[in-house]
């Protein structure tokens, strides 16, 4: 368990500090471009579930925790732990850029470029997808699991490509509630927790009931 | 039979969202890039590909289908319900594309920028080695199978890159389809249909007699 | 024989249709940049790798066949065969494209930025390091063989994209002779098929005796 | 030995020819953008390491090199040997885009944007992250191995794109030793030598500790 933990704050710290990282550098020197910020997002994810995924199941992300704990994947104490730590690692990694950078592109916090129910029912699908391929690609017995990583990382990347300049491309509670806590842009903050957890949560019950029949 | 429809409107549905939502949020946003739609196309397909390939064979396309069909990877009345199901998915996933974001940028719809001729041959062309990596990646007893994924996903990707600005590089039915009925942009759709057809089924066909010989 | 001469002749036709095919849309449309015409060619490589690598060892280059002949994986009726038909499928990939496009941005040709010298230097290079590349990751006896078309694909998107700039990062005698007898454009022709045979063959000539012994 | 060290030499070679080369062409023709700069550092070690991961491990950097040492990997002699030629590796590769180039833009010589304190930060950060993905993807018992030059290259890529335009994201004692001597650009080298052998030792330290616990 105490490898688990360690494995989960590293790898979300990393994907926190790499991923806001680039948001906050591309505003600081306009050399990144949004392709730059989206790639940075999706081979973080990647590399780290092939550092990390044999000890913890390298989630990162509570909305995936919550989705593993209702397909039944993980217990309770666990997930809470996960979980917890998760939310540690987010906060730490965007207070390490504070330091860096001065708060700056609001540490790279998520928020609605439209209305935030356009953002709700987007964050809501693109939850619902990653958890869909996690599951496809990670979990199913059939799946060639090396290729997770590979699968995984690019759902993230795309999402991010695709979506980021709408809504951000959270889908990590983790990734929006550290830059919003330490920058202080808690508006529409409940978006990224609830839609988040809702899609993952539906992808998990309807992975469950295809299975289960 | 039920799990391979579920699995290919999941991802036809997945394809189409975020492919022509790339092309719909950058009309918005004017920050994705030819590039990063292209990045797009090939990263959901490759991903998808890991997620339902086991389950449906991950077609997402109705060249691709009747290609399967022509080489005999698949029956009659499978290869109807699997393109039925094809371009309901694409319909409904430019559908919930014109509820987030209204009839901006035709939905993605594909359309000729200069001669219908060209786009037409274009169209042929991708679609005939699209059909050719997915037969030599995925379906030939000698291939690396595991990497099918990562094979056809680069296709699909390097098309849409170097061929999107001229024809779009719609290479699937289902992709074309869905944005034109939603968004009433008709003219040329049967370029895309045709073209598509004809080149998955040459490759079918050329596929066949190499390797009956 | 006739299997492998069929498969040279798609995989080098698609790589030249596709990768001069870049060059040649980014200057009629200015949408793709360097990067997106980089990607194209090592995505295009990678997929054909995993398409044709085990029918034909997938070479769709002159200066590779060459490099397998120095190094004994291929005999010299072989080599010759395969060489003609590279050339030919080279030749008639540009004839499309002028076909599809008319005579513009010289088909793709690859001519040097500044001094032939420069362009010769880094064109051996370039080749040097391709070749040796792909004796490490797809000839050697302890080479982890499934992942050849990666770094192969990799090798070739990189230096199109570092060394484009400079010398059009041809690498490969058919990728230059094509648009250049087409198009043409012969100025500066026998650099990129004299310093790319030079540079695999050097490749070939040092990995044999680093072998041997 | 001697074929390790050829190793060492050829990949350390090819890392910074392609990665500085692909700075100073940037600055000479402005067409790779710094995406295409990050892309180009990400690929050079994806395929290196396929070219010469069992060989000589493919460390291609000093503080690589010391991280294996303190975590047991590699013994004294073998390590100040690869050291050497890391070294000589890359000052040959500044030499020879010297030669071809001129003195352009510092031959991709890693500079603090900012202050150095900021840099030093990053670079140490940036390493541990680098060393503990190479621990996790290549060494540890449980690693998907055959995956790991895509997390290690991935890790490379991602770490150039988004710290890149900040400290250089050098990571590499010789990828910076080689342009700043040769160029004569020796201020604040100490960062990129310092910084980066610490955060390669604590990822070792740590990975010790947590594994013989």
């Amino acid at each position: 368990m105490r490898k688990k933990l360690i494995a989960e704050f590293l790898g979300t710290y990393f994907l926190v500090f790499a991923g806001t990282g680039a948001v906050v550098i591309d505003d600081v020197t306009k050399s990144l471009t949004h392709v730059g910020i989206a790639l940075t997002f999706g081979l973080v994810v990647m590399a780290l579930i092939y550092t990390f995924g044999y000890i913890s199941g390298a989630h990162f992300n509570p909305a995936v925790t919550i989705g593993f704990f209702i397909h039944r994947d993980i217990n309770k104490i666990e997930a809470l732990n996960y979980i917890i730590t998760q939310l540690i690692a987010g906060i730490i990694a965007s207070a390490t850029l504070l330091c860096l950078f001065g708060n700056v592109a609001s540490l790279g916090a998520t928020l609605p470029r439209g209305s935030w129910e356009q953002s709700f029912i987007l964050e809501f699908i693109l939850t619902f997808f990653l958890m869909m391929v996690i599951f496809g690609s990670a979990v199913h017995g059939k799946a060639v699991k090396s290729f997770a990583g590979v699968a995984i990382g690019a759902t993230v990347g795309l999402e991010a490509m695709f979506a980021g300049p709408i809504c951000g491309a959270s889908m990590n509670p983790a990734r929006s509630i550290g830059p919003a806590i330490v920058s202080g842009t808690t508006q529409c903050l409940w978006v990224y927790i609830v839609a988040t957890i809702l899609g993952a949560s539906c992808a998990a019950i309807i992975y469950k009931i295809l299975h289960e029949k």
